[in-house]
This record gives structure tokens, C-alpha cells and sequence, in this order.
């Protein structure tokens, strides 16, 4: 089936819409300078990212329950308390700073190329993320989604097949009819897989300056765009 | 917990935003010149929507497996095919003709005060409609939904009441901040059972010109308007 045959576009959003380290680190500052804090936010930024991946993980394979992506992160925030000298915030200041997760900055083309994108397709967000944080995301950043699909819905997380599957399903549409976009060579491996057409652009930052993977596409994915305006001009739109 | 708390609105869809009876009927008109066919079009939109509900409730109360709006449109008009002359029509036909239910006619005051609406509240729709079907609505129709809840996520019908309690965890929200939006009085008993605001206005005009239902506000909602623009207005938007 041809790209022409795309009805819908679902977009990773973190790391591929939003960029999340420099905007959890903007807010780790914003609450440094009210509480009096003196803590490396990069630092922290990455180590609070780097409990994400793993807790999915043990949620996919059964080791975990189920816990959506805001209860993981509120979870590892009480991890690194002590590590980055946070003891003074309250409970309740710590479950705010982690609804920063709802207050990302999107990449300068993503709105653009969004609102491009959506004068001729369907374009969901299909993400990890919660759906309310997702739903909140997508106001705080003017993200024009035409509806959110979350891994919250099925729960499980992606790259597990039943996310994307029951997506497609949902969306009443044949697997080809679908391109997965994301700058993540392992989210289009699982969406190619399936049937889904595939759409990749690198945010060759999105995990610092210091980002080591998905600098590139690393399979001939259907579109292999320089950001989201370029994908856009590339789906004719 | 007072309406100035609500943070979301989640809006019944057919009937209360969008005009499906008169829709339908022009849909139907739409088919018949195309086919040379002589119907009774409002009659059979009004049996064609009588299938609904029975439908539901018989898959409500367990009696028959769940089974999408969709599924249930196009199974009526499967039943409806001899009484209404439209043996003519191939299975083709008949699904592209069920499809009329993804494009339907917002009322006239639907996209200006849900914009409005949108400036200050996440709104989303929380309709029996299947997720895919609302999702091309809301750009036929240019509803500018935020997300876009649907029963088809639960496998239940409003007012099941597992719709509006998965809905409102989805959300991430407490009842009392979210406002259920109907022109239904049915649907906002159960929604005020659960602890969500409501909000009225009646669509006179919903069921065809005999309407007998549904004209005026039932109880003491939370904000009874004259249309969707004067919830806006009520609303402080």
C-alpha cells in the first residue's frame, strides 16, 4: 500500500513533538530559584528521564503492575530526592513539579508543521504519555491534534503490538492507512511491523548534547523528513 | 464543589452538537438522486435511529456482546433495506451510506462556542459514538475538540456509569471539575450521580419536528443556557 493510501498520522510527542529535557530542566530551574535550590538540572533532568524506559519495561514483561506515566515519574522523583537535595520540598510541591510533564515546549516546527499536516490528515498524538497529561500537553504547547491516543488506554506501553494495533482499530482504519512519525527508530521498527506506514525525522538533541542514538534513520523508512515542516512539504501538504 | 472549579467540559455529541436527523435525511437525499430512488427519507432516518437505543441497552445489560455504533447502524440498515425499497444498493453502497454517521452537521451555534469554550476549558467530546466516527466528525464538522472520549474505550453505553468515572480518571481530574454537557436529561441524571457538574440546553428540534422530549431542563443543572454560545457566555468565555 502506498504513502498515497495515509489517512492518519500518530506521532510519538516526547523527544518527537516536544522537547522535554530542556523543558523539565527549564521548570527544575524556575523551582530552584523559589525554593533556593542549588542543583545540576541537566543532571537531574536525565537521570529523572532515565527511570522511564526501564519501569515500562517491567511493566510490559509483567514483572510491574500497571502505572501510568505520571504515578513512574512521581515514583522516581521520591528516588532522587535525597541524591539532588530536594528533602525541603513537600509532597505536595513535589506532585507539582511533576505535572511539568504536562508543560513541555513543543520544537519550533511542530506546531507549523502540524497545523500543515492536519488541513489534509487526520493527526493524533500516540504516545506513552498519560491522557490527561497528553490532553494538557497539547493546550499548554498549541498542539492542533484532531484526538489523542494514549498507551494509558490499553495499558501497555509502546513498542508492544497491541498499543498500535488497537489504535489502528479505534481509528477504523487498515494498518496502511496509518503512518507511525516519530524520531525513535525503535517506535517505527515496531509500527513497520505491523502494517503501519512509517514517518522519521531527527531531533538529534532531544536527549542533550551529548544525544548518541536516533541521530539518523536507521531503516528506508516510507519518509525521511529534516523536522516536521519538512514532513509535511514531503506528504504535500 | 461550585462550577467555578470545572476544568473540562465533555459533550454528548449527536443531537447536542451536531443536527443528525436532518443530516441523515440530506445524506439519504443525497443517495436517492444519485440511485433514482423514491424514499420517505425522514421516515427512515427516524427508524434508522430507532435502532440505537434498544441497542444499546440490549448490549448494556449484557443481553448481547458489545458491538461499536457503527456495527449497530449498519446492521439496522440491513433491516430496514426491504421496507424502505433499497434492495437496489450493494453491500458497498450500504457501508459507504452507514459512513454518513462520521459526517454530520454541526448546529448552527456548535463551532463558535465550543471555541470559545476552548479558551479557558479543556472540551472534549464523551459520546456513545465510536472514537474513529467522532474523530472524522470533528473535522468534518470543524469541532475543535481538545480529545475526544468515546464509549467505544470501555465497551459500555451511557449511562453506564464505568463512562463517565473512566472518562473523568482519564482525564486525570476529580468529578467535581469536570462538566457534562448535554441536551439529554438522561445523561446528565447519571453524570450528577457521579459527582460532575451539568450543564443544559434543549435541541428542539433534535428528534424532528414532533419532538416530545428533552424540551426543557428537567432538574436544576448546574447551567441551564439557551444554546451552546450562551453556556460559552455562562461560562465566563
Amino acid at each position: 500500500m502506498p504513502v498515497s493510501n495515509v489517512k492518519a498520522l500518530t506521532f510519538d510527542v516526547f523527544g518527537t513533538v516536544v522537547d522535554f529535557r530542556s523543558s523539565i530542566i527549564r521548570h527544575g530551574e524556575e523551582l530552584g530559584r523559589r525554593k533556593g535550590l542549588a542543583v545540576d538540572w541537566a543532571a537531574f533532568a536525565d537521570e529523572w528521564y532515565g527511570g522511564y524506559r526501564p519501569a515500562m519495561n517491567r511493566i510490559n514483561s509483567g514483572e510491574d503492575e500497571w502505572a501510568n506515566v505520571g504515578a513512574i515519574y512521581r515514583r522516581r522523583l521520591e528516588e532522587l530526592t535525597e541524591k539532588f537535595g530536594l528533602d525541603s520540598l513537600t509532597g505536595e510541591e513535589k506532585t507539582r513539579f511533576n505535572q511539568s510533564w504536562s508543560r513541555l515546549d513543543p520544537w519550533p516546527d511542530s506546531v507549523s508543521g502540524l497545523t500543515r499536516l492536519k488541513k489534509k490528515f487526520i493527526i493524533s498524538a500516540l504516545s506513552n504519555g498519560d491522557f490527561g497529561m497528553l490532553t494538557e500537553m497539547g493546550k499548554f504547547a498549541g498542539l492542533p491534534w484532531d484526538c489523542i491516543l494514549s498507551s494509558e488506554f490499553f495499558r501497555r506501553y509502546k513498542p508492544a503490538p497491541e498499543v498500535y494495533t488497537s489504535a489502528i482499530e479505534l481509528l477504523g482504519l487498515k494498518p496502511g492507512e496509518v503512518m507511525m512519525v516519530a524520531s525513535h527508530n525503535y517506535d517505527l521498527r515496531a509500527a513497520r511491523a505491523l502494517g503501519m506506514k512509517t514517518g522519521f525525522f531527527a531531533r538529534p538533541t532531544q536527549y542533550g548534547p551529548d544525544q548518541a542514538e536516533d541521530l539518523e534513520a536507521e531503516e528506508d523508512w516510507d519518509i525521511i523528513a529534516a523536522g516536521l515542516e519538512d514532513l509535511a512539504q514531503k506528504m504535500g501538504t
